[in-house]
């Protein structure tokens, strides 16, 4: 098995500390610099490999570190097939709670890695249900702050974990790193990081 | 709506995580000082709402605070109706995971809040559903010594997060407290915590 540093292609402050707490060792963090590609017309699915695919590829056309593990991923949120994304304001954030609240949703995250002319590329499904919300929540929530800067406009590792009556799936596929998934990645590739 | 004040009835580094991430005010914590009571003969889901309720009494019984919200909870993991505890050393920890490699087990967190003379007790079972683990992943796992203290010699929000395939249910309960369940029972006494 080679040994192998990771670059990881994302600005995300959750997905650095997924890493940390599964106990893998500090990753190079790398961001895309490239604006995210339009990709009008996409499933949900497919929308997220390829922007994790290009993601992880422009970060390894800077990257010059001899035998790297260069990780993209991109994570959606789906409502009966419509994508939400992040909100642009306090009060997209209350609407998006609001058609979330008693419903089920979909998450998607996309992976990819490249590793010596390699790339693997992964999808993980993960299903969310949301209890019913007050307006009293909702309001309380969005006033927090805390759904601005998020898909969907909730965070389930934070205050809107009291929101989730159930999942099916990955739960740190939610929070925007399928960690199983991701080990099954190295050990396809043969790498272990460090 | 009232305000009251939270004592947490439980020593868990865990549980008092998940209560501040979630965005709860900082509880007093108050463990339980009697001996767990044994229960040798119940099913997990009888089980662990009967110690979550003993362990809500005995902090009550300490807890001059008036109003206060008291807060049981006791998680265990079961492996074809057999309860998995604490492994009571590595050897025990490994056994544990092999049996969990590659199969679904179920967690049960039971919880108990007492308040003013009134006491909700309710229960949560998620289906885990482990990868399949090789013995390298298991004695890598067992020697950071993490398995030693966690029912059934896995913590999810740790270094064992890669091991799970899927989960059905809730994810805070896996970790010790259902987050969910926790609000809604805060609802129906009429609480909001300070």
């Amino acid at each position: 098995m080679q040994k192998a540093p990771l670059i990881l292609a994302s600005a995300s402050p959750r997905r650095l500390a997924l890493l940390r707490e599964a106990g893998f060792p500090a990753p190079i963090v790398r961001p895309a610099l490239a604006p995210e590609p339009r990709l009008a017309g996409l499933a949900p699915g497919e929308m997220v490999t390829a922007l994790a695919l290009a993601k992880a590829r422009d970060a390894a056309a800077r990257s010059p570190e001899p035998g790297a593990v260069v990780l993209g991923a991109d994570t959606v949120v789906a409502l009966d097939g419509e994508i939400l994304g992040k909100p642009r304001d306090a009060e997209e954030a209350g609407d998006m709670l609001r058609r979330l609240s008693g419903h089920r949703h979909a998450v998607y995250t996309g992976l990819a890695l490249l590793h010596a002319g390699r790339e693997l590329v992964r999808r993980e499904v993960t299903r969310v249900y949301f209890r019913e919300l007050s307006q009293w929540e909702i309001d309380a929530y969005v006033s927090t702050g805390e759904p601005l800067d998020k898909a969907g406009a909730y965070g389930i590792q934070g205050r809107a974990g009291v929101f989730v009556r159930r999942l099916e799936g990955d739960y740190f596929s939610v929070v925007g790193l399928p960690l199983c998934t991701f080990s099954e990645m190295l050990k396809e590739l043969d790498v272990e990081l460090l």
